[in-house]
């Protein structure tokens, strides 16, 4: 059997995304990054900053956001126009030729929205993983071609969905993997999966699934990391070759906590 | 000599894009239309709109507006973010593949950007005719694959650049001239080129450079419609077979000024 050729992908958090410092370092690391890859980059703070300023309410349910359409209006903005074109300029600039996209463009992401009970979310909505338009983002890639996802996708009935980053990095990884080796790489500001959030050395530096449910018990792992670590393990059961959750700055050492 | 295939550019103005069910139906048409396509879109006045509830000050220097920085933000997030992605995904609810883009992404219009003298217009810039990615976008459009260019493009040097729709589709035809039987349609809210502009029964129905120069010696032909008319005798000039200055919802018919 012919080998598989490697595919990174790379899921940047929100918090690196706002602070042009941080940001520029992290593109030039992932520029620097060999072989093919795709980039998924999370929202940041600029949203919530942008909504207050145009007076958009911000409406949580169990601490989530609820995307009206004003606010869908807003994020759609926000993420698939200052952030991902500012990001796809920048990693020209570099040398790096990154094509920016919503789960829109060439039907990349098909997604389904929400269901409105128990709580309606509004314009929310999951990648279908088995709908990922896999042949026209491995065209790009193997034109040498640099994907660059913002957080948005639509429902193929004329409506834009605000998603989850980590879900989109996570499907489109999944559907990757049948025809690249793949490892996913979950970059934020922490260093990797931590015993004690406020102690950069508590770092677990491997986990396997049945590891991550004692954590879980212990409530060492909680809140955001759960659907991360769940779809992480989620994706290498479905194909993916490997996953990091890792800090940012350390993207080039792969250096954090490796799941096995 | 192998026959081209053909090829129609499409550029819709602001005015129809900021309204929802001109909108829907001007998409409508130009899914009609036969064989390969690609599409510009003008900004709309949500731009300014949008300017004015956050308090950006709008700057016009000889009657046009200067992009500082804060508003290059805001043109990205309104032409590349909301209008761009919101006309990928209606087009793709009818069942046209569109995919959104600026210059920027997949390095498809490098631009140069504008002299600060006589004027300094800011992050404003024109596209370098010589450097589109025509193989790029030839490889979408033979994907069945339909290009949506909102009017940002990219410096190369990581900037952004706010750029003339009309320019766009200008450059856009003449690059893809090389290679396919290419027609520009510019669709606005007019008739076509009127002799008076308040009276859609005097239509110029066709005209050459001759009686273009002649129409602005008159006074006939003044303001916007000069460099529209300028770029479009160029482009023939350079290859581009067929322009049609027309009202949107004249597409299919294609009837409105047509140019010799």
């Amino acid at each position: 059997m012919k080998k598989k050729a490697t595919l990174s992908i790379v899921k940047i958090g929100g918090n690196i995304v706002d602070n042009p410092e941080s940001l520029k370092l992290f593109l030039s690391d992932f520029h620097r990054l060999e072989g093919r890859k795709l980039l998924v980059h999370g929202g940041g703070v600029m949203a919530s900053k942008m909504a207050s300023q145009l007076g958009i309410e911000t409406k949580m349910v169990q601490g989530r956001r609820i995307t009206d359409r004003e606010t869908l209006k807003l994020v759609t903005m926000v993420y698939a126009g200052w952030i991902n074109k500012n990001m796809v300029a920048l990693l020209q600039q570099i040398g790096c030729n990154a094509i920016g996209l919503s789960g829109a463009d060439a039907n990349t992401i098909p997604s389904v929205r929400r269901s409105p009970e128990p709580v309606d979310f509004g314009f929310v909505g999951d990648p279908d993983p088995d709908k990922i338009n896999a042949a026209f983002l491995s065209q790009l890639i193997e034109s040498r071609i640099t994907p660059l996802f913002c957080a948005i996708t639509h429902d193929s009935h004329g409506s834009l969905l605000n998603t989850n980053a980590d879900t989109i990095a996570y499907s489109v990884a999944t559907a990757l993997s049948k025809q690249y080796d793949t490892s996913l790489y979950y970059c934020f500001e922490k260093e990797g999966v931590l015993k004690d959030l406020n102690d950069p050395r508590s770092l677990i530096p491997s986990m396997n699934k049945a590891e991550c449910e004692n954590y879980k018990l212990q409530g060492v792992i909680a809140d955001g990391m759960i659907p991360k670590l769940d779809n992480s393990f989620s994706a290498m059961e479905k194909g993916v070759s490997k996953v990091i959750i890792l800090h940012a700055k350390n993207l080039l050492k792969q250096q954090g906590t490796v799941l096995r």
